[in-house]
């Protein structure tokens, strides 16, 4: 298979970290977001919302979405628990981390690290949300171990990718114990590459 | 179980269709967003995200997030197709209306006939990238009835629930004929119900 993909992207580094610990051969398609190779024809035949990582299986099928990859590629390892509840718990992290957590703080990151934004009142507003995720995080995980059970999962990969780097966007995790204790826990689990790991290509 | 839910909200819409179309029965608890029901001590124990829709199963666990719990409910039913790439693209879907779609679509629905928010940038930046989802929505749908394969599946009650009530937050629908006729087709599907039919509660 290929994976389309940014070596700058959070979201791409979800997919890159999971085949690492499937230990999966894949090919890797750089897409540079700057140069706005995301906007091409070519690439908007591909996804017509313009956007990676994209996985183009063997035979030509694409899937589009970072957490919809992450699930269609851990259904039957032990990443994706089997049971009903389990399932939707992971989904509900992931919708979580879509929604309430990588519009403030995956996009502060690109805009203090990649794009040399100057500190305003917007990313002021998406700072004061993205404490309120890491929060919510906070005390979930006051009581366990990973996010889902006491399992580390695919729901835990979303949420480390752009948590783990969370400080490049200006969020300061001191106050953070529950969630900083968890990011070692991820870093130390078998097949682990770091976000700057990215296969040629 | 219960559904705790704001009958504004078309997050919640989603999960009231989808239990109308299984014909489950439920409790209904209303919590009212505007009365800042969901930012209560008692709410955040349930969900310390502070959200509807939230679901409360019968032995007292909890799901939260609408897609998941759409998921979940759907799951082992005609609204959830049972192949790995299929479910990978419902996911897909439900995943680009969280993050491409509803926070446009959704939020200006809100602002205009919630809120009564006077037009300004902040409104015309959405409603342009609320376009850019509309856009991609046509065409997808120019060669196929429904989001995934050719059946009624709950990435099109996702998609449905604030696409339906688009012209509510100002977007004009009339250029985008294959949306308007998928909106049809989702109208009529068995078990139905308007966004407006709320359980007593």
């Amino acid at each position: 298979m290929k994976l389309f993909d940014d070596p700058i992207s959070g979201n791409g580094y979800k997919i890159r970290l999971l085949l690492s610990q499937l230990n999966k051969p894949y090919t890797y398609q750089k897409v540079d977001i700057g140069k706005g190779e995301t906007r091409t024809e070519a690439f908007l035949a591909l996804n017509p919302n313009g956007r990676i990582p994209l996985l183009a299986l063997d035979g030509g099928q694409i899937i589009a979405e970072s957490n919809a990859i992450l699930f269609y590629l851990s259904e039957g390892t032990g990443y994706l628990p089997t049971d009903g509840l389990s399932r939707a718990h992971v989904l509900q992290w992931m919708f979580f981390e879509q929604y309430s957590h990588e519009p403030y703080i995956a996009v502060l990151r690109h805009w203090l690290k990649h794009l040399g934004r100057a500190e305003d009142e917007e990313i002021r507003e998406r700072r004061a949300k993205g404490y309120a995720a890491l929060d919510v995080m906070e005390s979930h995980l006051k009581d366990q171990d990973f996010f889902v059970g006491e399992t580390y999962s695919i729901a835990d990969i979303a949420l480390y990718a752009y948590t783990h780097v969370a400080e490049e966007g200006g969020f300061d995790l001191s106050n953070y114990p529950s969630v900083r204790e968890w990011l070692s826990r991820v870093a130390a689990q078998p097949g682990y590459i770091g976000i700057e790991e990215v296969p040629d290509g």
